[in-house]
């Protein structure tokens, strides 16, 4: 393997810096499956990592890289870019969030929004000022032979930038969620190019799945006019290595967090809800990507076809938080709750509450959860990969099924494990889940084996590795 | 060209009949581009067409086919289908128009609607039951050697229907509206094969672009592992031809309609709305593909930075109702109309009134704006041909130019001469009116000489006379 020294980029770094109670600053440890798993990849390796400051101590360490441990073998070099406040939430809330994110998740109705006038203008000039100062850095720091790994959607200019000014680098982009096909790349007009291009900077695109990468090149010929193969994109001259890497579990990281005692602790709380009935279990952010609405739909749909299966199962939703303060994200969450809320009311009884929804930040709680689940439901409209639907079957203890979306990038690999369904399809979804309920011992067993096999994946290691291997062959 | 007998079938046919004050039976010509398209393309064959009854009358018509004279050289045997008012409902207001033309358009967020569960199973059940009415009536009254001829979304399951039945007859599919690219196409689940497998019992399957064709072909390939070349989609050992044939105006037609004095009459109501301001036009139905609303905000966008041009300019909206019983156009509507009203608040003046935004089926006032219009705004969001961007510079006298959206069918054809625009962009779309409004007349006068010669395109005749070519040698 390769032993060049690597350049990350990415939205947010593997730490952050607070000042505690008492005023001393300590270090925080970011989140996210992106940190979690670049982190783990970069094991024994020389890197520099170039983050968003997210915090004012942050900001004080702004023109000051930051040694930080990140294993016991392995020191990175952490570098804020010089981003202000208010800079920061027109690239990250507004341009990445409410704009490319909404586009590759299909969250749109194009009727009405998006509207793009003078106000999303600014936000994409934010956008490009924000992937700029990553590119200067980037393009700065990286001794010649390093190779660049520009992370995800919030930093598609940076290859392309970084390549004007540094043709000697290697560089693998990786794309952390969907892509879009060209009739929907056109919904953002001149940015289509400008994201594209920006890209195509780099010597490897890297994808979740086949899906993704062959939208992207889609794009790429019907915007830019670029041509294209199986596996690569030739544009000005340039030709692009676009392919899929599909990313796995970290297994020894998850195994060691299900054996701490907290997890102990949560499995007790989580048996008692379940009490000897069935779990039914989700685990998601509150995300519209996610589909949680017309997964409780499809709940309450089967208690109402099948009254033989009332106060046999339990519904546990345990969500996360997220971008709560977008208002298309509050308005979802609240029709979650109230969904949850009228199937209990309609189908409750005094010993037994059909769902439990939870809305907190409590990993060990959903660690406890995996593994005591009868059946897992991940039904995302769209999804770049899905961790949970990994992580589930690796620590589940029960011979859980896995209810899975035909739409998300685990279905390439889970999908003849798993119950694929198509996740716009309440009635698919609920026939889905009594099935999953209601399978045979035997069929269980084998399926279940059958998912603690491919679960894992490629483990991210090997998984960096591999795009390291090919940028190197570029 | 071929003699061979058609068989057409298509939701609306070329008449139907109501009673009148008097309570005689009258006959009333049937109306809409498809209507009026294909009724112009039979002038001197044989013709049999099938349709659904949508009156009282009509329905007294089943079993009994009726011969109406269409033309002088051209009776028709108008046979209605067997179905239902319910049944109807079920298959064209629900299935059709809030599914199919929903997912087609791009009309959805997919985050939240659409739910598909025992309702819309049940619609899917009316609509393949429709299907089969007329494929019934198309199967038994094709006399051999016939050209059948299914007509638009409606009806995508009849060729599969036909072919089971009449494996000797020649089809040719026409779709009218765009086709969804393989990433939406699974929004509607099973239905997404079924549909596919339908339309590809034709010979032919015809578009009006190569846009929306090549959609298909993806989506064939993508759902049902077909084969595709560049003009062929080969599933289950037959090759059917998928290519674009895109419409034309009907120039003797509609040049016939603006003869008439209604025409006179109305031109004169629209100088005086006009004055000898610019006028700045839109003729739509009051649908939400066509993005109505964008348009007004464009124009408000337009008065807000260029204070100069208040007064110089006035906007006439002409929207026909449209689907005034579902909630998501009447809410539409309602926010077109809002948007009209605070535009004249905000710039109105007690001589000059902003826009104009008339709600009513008016097609004379629709031919006397065509001739006075400065500059025709077409921005539909996404069209399969849209017909108002030709029939516009064909009638208009004032070296008029058009403003087109790059997702209607027609800028394939009419792109070099008018001002292309992204419709979900609300800048780009203004600066295209104030460039349109402020071009030099050297320059307008250039390019409407080119809309005039490109806007006919193929004479409705020659268009289907095409595909009949195409299926004789099929």
């Amino acid at each position: 393997m390769n032993g060049s020294p690597l350049v990350i980029a990415s939205n947010r770094g593997p730490v952050g810096f607070v000042r505690d109670e008492s005023g001393d600053v300590v270090e925080r440890r970011g989140v996210g499956g992106l940190v979690t798993a670049v982190g783990g990849a970069v094991r024994g390796r020389e890197a520099t990592w170039i983050a968003a400051p997210m915090t004012d101590e942050d900001r004080a360490r702004i023109g000051t890289p930051t040694p930080v441990a990140l294993h016991d073998d392995c020191t990175v070099n952490v570098h804020f870019a010089d981003i202000a406040p208010d800079k920061y939430d027109s690239y990250y809330n507004e341009f990445s969030n409410r704009i490319l994110w909404f586009l590759h998740h299909h969250l749109w109705n194009l009727a009405r929004p998006p509207e793009f006038g003078d106000e999303q203008r600014a936000h994409f000039d934010a956008y490009r000022e924000v992937n700029e100062r990553f590119a200067e850095i980037l393009a700065r720091e990286a001794t010649p032979g390093a190779i660049a790994l520009p992370q995800d959607y919030h930093l598609s200019l940076v290859p392309g930038m970084v390549r004007a000014r540094r043709d000697d680098l290697r560089m693998a982009m990786f794309w952390h969620i969907p892509f879009c096909p060209p009739d929907q790349i056109g919904v953002i007009g001149d940015w289509g190019p400008a994201l594209l291009e920006g890209m195509l900077g780099a010597d490897v695109v890297g994808f979740h799945t086949e899906w993704w990468a062959a939208n992207f090149a889609a794009c790429c010929n019907s915007v830019l006019g670029a041509k294209t193969t199986e596996d690569t994109v030739t544009h000005l001259g340039r030709t692009v290595r676009v392919a899929a890497y599909p990313i796995g579990v970290d297994i020894e990281g998850i195994t060691a967090e299900a054996a701490r005692p907290e997890v102990a602790r949560a499995r007790e709380d989580i048996d008692r809800i379940a009490g000897d009935r069935k779990l039914l279990l989700r685990v998601d952010r509150t995300e519209l990507s996610k589909n949680i609405l017309r997964g409780l739909m499809s709940y309450g749909a089967m208690l109402s076809r099948r009254p033989d299966l009332r106060g046999r199962v339990t519904h546990l939703v345990l969500l996360t938080p997220s971008r709560g303060d977008v208002p298309e994200y509050q308005e979802y969450t609240r029709a979650c709750v109230a969904r949850a809320d009228a199937i209990n009311a309609r189908f409750g009884t005094p010993g037994w509450k059909p769902v439990t929804l939870e809305i907190e930040d409590d990993f060990a709680r959903t660690l406890a959860a995996y593994q005591r689940y009868d059946v897992l439901l991940v039904n995302p409209v769209y999804d770049g990969m899905n961790l949970v639907a990994r992580e589930g079957p690796v620590l589940n203890q029960r011979d859980g099924m896995l209810v899975l979306s035909a739409n998300a990038g685990a279905a390439a690999e889970l999908g003849e494990a798993a119950l694929i369904v198509n996740p716009f399809d309440t009635r698919d979804t609920t026939m889905a889940i009594e099935r999953a309920l209601e399978m045979e011992p035997s069929e269980r067993a084998k399926r279940a084996a059958e998912l603690r096999k491919l679960a894992p994946g490629t483990p991210p290691r090997e998984w960096l590795d591999r795009q390291i291997e090919d940028v190197s062959r570029a």
